[in-house]
């Protein structure tokens, strides 16, 4: 697997999962009825932000995309978003993701990670975090609007980078 | 006291203690430089979302805005920001604005209404939004950079608005 900066030609390989992704409406809270123009625009971050692909024998099967949580004050915590290709799941390609967000983060000396809505019911997606060494911040109730279970929490997740002052 | 929608002729009056607060660096993570026009385009929201102005003898000595938190499948969750004029503190300003929210989300049919970063060092809000009802979801230790104190936590606060099935 390759793991590469993500180009505006990569989009039609991205488009389709994140497509399916977004329409099965089980982990992300994505504008209904965004077009490919408005996600590719979401989705393909510009400096300090940054998105990647993995690539696997020259088929894009994942992608993530990384960069300061909030602007000014808050800027020295990261955050990401992942979409793995539904149909390659299990193939290790989001804790590749993860583990190269992770370095990313760490090497442009970001604090920490902060994920901020992470729905309690993607249980694959949770405990892949928590093997990363996030911890569950906190739930926010009934916050996702799941399109199989209804109302669930949304945790918010966090990874330190750097030992505390404290 | 009156609470309306903000116009964009408000603006001109809003901008001054908006700006003294985004410089103080004590409450928010705004983008560092921003410009009057900036400032206004993320502070005046659009439907769904909406800003509102608090005046007094005809003077505009605070604002709030609110909305959706997040687009889609996390829309039935509302947030809010608020600004008081630092020379009007202890006025009850910043309450009545509290208040005003909590009714209009209330009102709108949001399930809840949930602030993403409250910083722990300020006080008395923290102490505001506890006395309308929000609690503590979670704190995101050191992911603000105060700019007396340094690295302090940023407070998730929520409050539900509607009995939960669950």
């Amino acid at each position: 697997m390759e793991i590469r900066d993500a180009t505006e030609a990569d989009w039609a390989q991205i488009h389709p999962f994140y497509k399916r992704i977004a329409d099965e409406g089980r982990t992300y809270t994505l504008p209904p009825g965004e077009t490919s123009d408005e996600a590719r625009s979401y989705w393909i971050e510009r400096v300090p932000g940054r998105t990647v692909v993995a690539i696997i024998d020259g088929v894009v099967v994942g992608s993530a995309k990384m960069g300061p949580n909030r602007p000014g004050r808050g800027s020295h915590i990261a955050t990401a978003s992942f979409m793995v290709d539904p149909d390659r799941q299990g193939e290790g390609i989001g804790l590749a993701l993860g583990q190269h967000v992770v370095e990313w983060a760490r090497e442009a000396g970001y604090h920490a990670i902060q994920f901020n809505a992470v729905v309690e019911t993607n249980e694959g997606a949770v405990r892949l975090w928590q093997r990363l060494g996030f911890r569950i911040i906190g739930t926010v109730p009934e916050a996702f609007d799941d399109a199989e279970l209804g109302l669930v929490g949304l945790h918010v997740m966090y990874l330190p980078l750097r030992e505390r002052a404290g």
